[in-house]
């Protein structure tokens, strides 16, 4: 059994509790800006530790150790799944990122994917998760998470990333049935690896749909933003809605009515919309979360706060309301400069009330 | 003298007077996706091509006869603003894009840029145009362009294309006097290079702000929309409205409302909104461009046709109308794709009042 939370801000947050404060936590934050997380990748590659439950466990928590975050995220990549699905994956950090050499462009590769188990095939994360949790200790929640199926989409068709992701649109554009079979079962893989990581231990899951913003308004409510729908209903279901979900949709300001209305707990934001207007658009729905432009984390402490508190006048309230970026936090920022964000967010709505 | 207009659509368009169909062209026009482009930069660099007014006059042409759009774009390049000012520019296609090997970090280079004398400093460019209009002889617009100040400034600090412009952000973040200073040079720098375009025979102008979309609403309002609404009135003011202004600001859907009250004549759209929308929100004070994914031009003609009609649709009439891709037309474009699109957006308003 898993020791009581001694700090549950980000659960209480998402299911729009009462808080004293909001909580902060950063997407990518195991990560290459840390250097002690640089220390253990300079003798493993980013795969092997991916795949190492001890290693992995160890850069999870270690954010929380060295910048005072309100929770872990586990480390592992997206791109593990359609791995387990059978798709080799290459990643050398550095070189354009990860990799597919052989992509999926036609309809007997799509066909031939394997049903995730992921209990079986993503073994290694829910044995992460597992250690992960006992070295938390319940001092923090764990956050699971996956990219969302229209992502996932994206960089299996493409095959690596890119701009426009042009053969992914293709054939979305030209062959929508297959696209809509490829994404059906991304979309039950993604419920299933969702599932099995909160049985695993998870506390909170976050559905990442980092390309959404490439896609016209009507394209991703088609391809994207159905399958999110059904995720969230399955992992609701399947779980007795034991762990709230974040749902994040880079650059989907035109659907996030109906991003709330997956029925998700949580939405993420980018930093190109006003929070005070999507708090007044959604804002009793849902938790809203995010909406920091990342590059501030390049600024002085004195910027950091200021943006950081300005986003607590906006939203007014700490309750339904957590502090991250718009985006995964860079490799090159100063680890000063995230202690700062997390010092600042922990003292904004207090900092507001003085202020008032 | 030059002689009159024999296809003025896209002036019609832009200033909202009837017009029995829409115009169409594409950014990036005159560019790599045609063969017959690629022919001449075979044996001239990139810059010598810009700065050559014969042969930029040649590839501005180009479009025109081979893909049939209803205007011809001056070919050259934003970065010839900064150039003229005095920095050092690099242009190696396909090595990481344009580049400014001693790109702007101190208060002292933006203080020693050269003020623009446009008619004399960027005289090619002029000239260019001159000839581009003799070569087009009344057949179609000629279109001038500019980058917006905030999109050469975020080149200019970070001397290059990036996914965060991280060194130009952080000199808005933390050096907010250096950055006004910066901007109010650009700004008046576009100006003057508008203004000295439309006197040598642009028949509108557009302003690109390709990067309006990493700021915040906020700081898109305050480093990038303050300038171009500067910009908008005097060049209006100098050149007695003399030629339609488009503005286009990617990714900026936050703004729509304040880009439309610059006063500008057009309002650039990307492809993450919908266009009904954005038509019942300003449709009444400024025309519309865009909006198309610039992706369906790798899918089939019959998609690239249903996508067309699909804008016809949503617009519902050609008045104030302007069609586009929501970015320029990427360089491994089949022209066939290109020349379906301008079919079937010539034809779109046709074929929908058919269908009704």
């Amino acid at each position: 059994m898993n020791p009581r939370l001694q700090n549950d801000l980000l659960l209480r947050a998402a299911r729009r509790q009462p808080i004293e404060r909001s909580p902060v936590w950063f997407m990518r934050q195991a990560g290459r800006y840390l250097p002690e997380y640089r220390a253990i990748r300079a003798r493993y590659d980013f795969l092997t530790l991916v795949k190492t439950p001890e290693l992995a466990a160890e850069v999870t928590v270690q954010p929380v150790d060295l910048v005072g975050v309100d929770a872990a995220i586990i480390f592992s990549d997206i791109l593990v799944v359609p791995e387990a699905m059978g798709m080799s994956l290459k990643v050398e950090e550095g070189k354009g990122g990860p990799r597919f050499d052989e992509p999926i462009r036609l309809y007997t590769s799509i066909r031939d994917l394997k049903p995730l188990d992921a209990e079986k095939d993503l073994g290694y994360v829910m044995e992460a998760i597992k250690r992960s949790k006992q070295l938390l200790n319940g001092r923090v929640p764990l956050i699971g998470f996956s990219g969302a199926p229209w992502t996932l989409f994206a960089y299996m068709v493409e095959g690596h990333g890119s701009k426009d992701f042009r053969h992914a649109k293709e054939m979305l554009f030209t062959r929508r049935e297959d696209a809509h079979l490829l994404l059906r079962k991304l979309s039950d893989a993604v419920a299933d690896y969702l599932i099995a990581q909160i049985h695993a231990g998870a506390d909170i899951v976050q559905i990442f749909d980092t390309w959404a913003g490439i896609l016209t308004p009507e394209d991703f409510r088609e391809f994207s933003l159905e399958y999110i729908a059904d995720i969230v209903r399955k992992v609701k279901q399947e779980t007795k809605n034991r762990a709230p979900i974040i749902v994040f949709c880079k650059g989907a300001n035109h659907s996030l009515g109906e991003i709330a209305a997956t029925g998700t707990d949580v939405v993420g934001l980018d930093w190109t919309i006003d929070i005070a207007e999507v708090k007044a658009l959604i804002g009793d729905d849902v938790a809203l979360q995010g909406n920091l432009d990342p590059t501030i984390l390049y600024a002085s402490e004195e910027v950091i706060t200021s943006r950081v508190n300005d986003i607590a006048e906006r939203m007014l309230e700490p309750t339904g309301h957590i502090f991250n970026l718009g985006h995964g936090i860079s490799p090159d920022v100063d680890p000063d400069n995230a202690r700062a964000f997390v010092k600042a967010a922990k003292e904004a709505y207090a900092a507001i009330r003085l202020g008032a």
